[in-house]
């Protein structure tokens, strides 16, 4: 860094420090001291995503999502970013305010460097994904204005080959389980479940007394033999499963290739997989990656892993966490491109506050607007 | 494809196989029957360029190289591309042609939709690369004019960090080759020589009586025994000579493993490499590849080489033919991100048609032109 960018960014940082600490109140806007012309300002506030149901996992459930709204703003075009905190992955509100003090997007003269502006992010701290995707998506977003055209479009991709996404029926009493069952199956091609926990037959069981449709499984890392997961996998496959995610821990690396060389349906790395590093790593171990924005650091590394992916032979799906449709639509953009789509986490949250690409008889549905493709509602 | 388009392209390959052989004639141009609104029309036309001195590789001279440039005409918007045809590479410009006529464009309702298009082309024969190369170009520098933007800018790039290219002394008589160091060595930062025949260390004795610049080296293949290389490659270093290319041939990927492991400076993949199917297979037999856009179909897969190069820990360098500032100024856009710049082949010929990328200060410097950056002369 020059010096003189050096000195701007330690005076700002000092600034923002000073900022009170009520400013991580719902809602409340923070923001850099004003930028100057042709500058980008940033601009960002916590909010409490409300989930529609209890949202159970192999290790934990819950009713809310943290997660920090971002703007970037440039000549009059205002970019918007998402940071989603899900528990498990360490980040918070807080954190991820603490990483967006940091940023100093002033010493760049234009937000179309996204190669060098991205690479001065990243090397900020060591993890902070989260945080860190919520300025690439904002950037692209504004990129994206700039232009005039969606992400979508900017990369090559055809929108009508965008996937299904799958929509997660999560964990409950049987009761429940059929009744969500029941009032989703209709609305989706292609439904998702978690597994890896005491009750995986029943769960599969309830649904199928209730809906034919393919279901695509996530595992979670949650069982601990290669051969009982086999056997599972066996056992599913009957039953319409379609894909598996993540059937064994992340340090069972080895179990998890043996079982993908045997396994009759598509294997897919997700707690194994991070960032564009991993990809070339799991070859062998994986069918695919699953790749999710809130980890990978937004959707330049995104793109990247894609081709990356492609070129060892790797098969690729995109998730999510539950986000507004501001993250949702960002990673959407790449969906034409990739074998299984997992965008529902916007559909699972009642207090969302963009409109973008939405779901239309089950198919994810993009539309023309520039960037990132949202409005805010 | 559908039944539909497939009848459409059947009709017109019969048309344009109907058009008269005096077509080929230089500088008449070539199009399918008009397109309809909205739909992309395509032309093409050969052009011979003349080189400003003798070109000697290892095994061949010339004086000129066969070219063919391309147009796609998009709603009033015209895209350039060109392919260049070394006559070692086995495409001609009647071959060129061929393959143009086996294009149809008009199934596509958007120039925007580049990944779909680019499988099409690539699937219509096995190689043809150079014919390929020629309209991804074209596209990409029509969907550059409809987006506004230079393409370095589209992929996020920061043009100040375009390289300097290398600049090609011609192999030749010493007081020739004297003389032309003279001439050019002042106006570049780093020359290149082609060596690998008898006679390499004349050749650099001689430039080094008259500059001390540093210097690229490209063996061609030209040398038979791996210890020899190594031998030579440290008599290289020792002169000043900053990386090599292709030291041996691209059959004996062993012993090039063998030297690359020992080299004091990076070793590069020329014959060795052609597409992005070669990038991966490359790792360890060599420090980086040689992109080429007549040898890897275009922009498109140059940008997705250069991804995974990156992921593998290869070094990249982006090459040439001789070629206008057309295929050149394309080549340039993906420049800020390697790491040697072999972009001299329009400096080369004595009649180019195209103002695009130039050279300042032995420096590529990349203009704001949206597209590819290009102007007709």
């Amino acid at each position: 860094m020059l010096r003189r960018n050096f000195l701007k960014t330690a005076a700002l940082t000092a600034m923002a420090g000073a900022l009170p600490i009520s400013a991580l109140a719902q809602n409340k806007l923070m923001s850099k001291p004003s930028a100057g012309k042709g500058k980008m300002k940033l601009s960002f506030r916590p909010y409490d995503l409300q989930l529609r149901h209890v949202f159970t996992i192999a290790n934990s459930s819950r009713t809310t999502t943290q997660v920090i709204l971002t703007q970037i703003e440039y000549e009059g075009v205002t970019g918007y970013g998402e940071a989603s905190m899900p528990p498990y992955l360490g980040e918070t509100q807080a954190s991820v305010i603490e990483f967006l003090k940091k940023v100093n997007l002033e010493q760049f003269s234009s937000p179309f460097e996204l190669d060098d502006i991205l690479t001065y992010i990243d090397k900020i701290t060591e993890n902070n994904t989260a945080a860190k995707a919520s300025i690439d998506i904002a950037l692209h977003d504004l990129v994206g204005k700039l232009l005039g055209q969606p992400w979508y479009k900017i990369w090559g991709l055809d929108a009508s080959k965008a996937p299904s996404t799958t929509f997660t029926i999560g964990i409950d009493t049987p009761e429940v389980v059929k009744q969500k069952t029941r009032e989703d199956a209709p609305l989706y091609n292609i439904l998702k479940v978690k597994l890896g926990r005491p009750g995986d037959k029943e769960m599969i069981e309830v649904i199928r007394s209730v809906t034919d449709k393919p279901i695509a499984v996530d595992a979670n890392q949650g069982w601990t033999d290669k051969h009982y997961a086999l056997d599972m996998i066996h056992w599913l496959k009957e039953r319409g499963i379609v894909m598996i995610e993540q059937p064994m821990s992340k340090y069972k690396l080895d179990d998890i290739a043996w079982i993908t060389e045997r396994s009759p349906m598509p294997v897919y790395a997700d707690e194994s997989f991070q960032r564009l590093t991993d990809v070339l790593r799991l070859k062998g171990a994986f069918t695919g990656v699953n790749i999710k924005l809130m980890k990978c650091t937004g959707m330049r590394e995104a793109w990247k892993i894609l081709t990356v992916a492609r070129a060892a032979n790797l098969d690729v799906m995109i998730g999510c966490m539950t986000e507004t449709s501001c993250a949702i639509s960002a990673a959407s953009q790449l969906s034409p491109a990739v074998d299984f789509a997992d965008l529902d986490g916007n559909l699972l949250i009642s207090n969302d506050i963009y409109k973008g690409t939405t779901v239309v008889n089950g198919k994810l549905t993009l539309n023309d607007l520039p960037g990132i493709g949202i409005k805010k509602l």
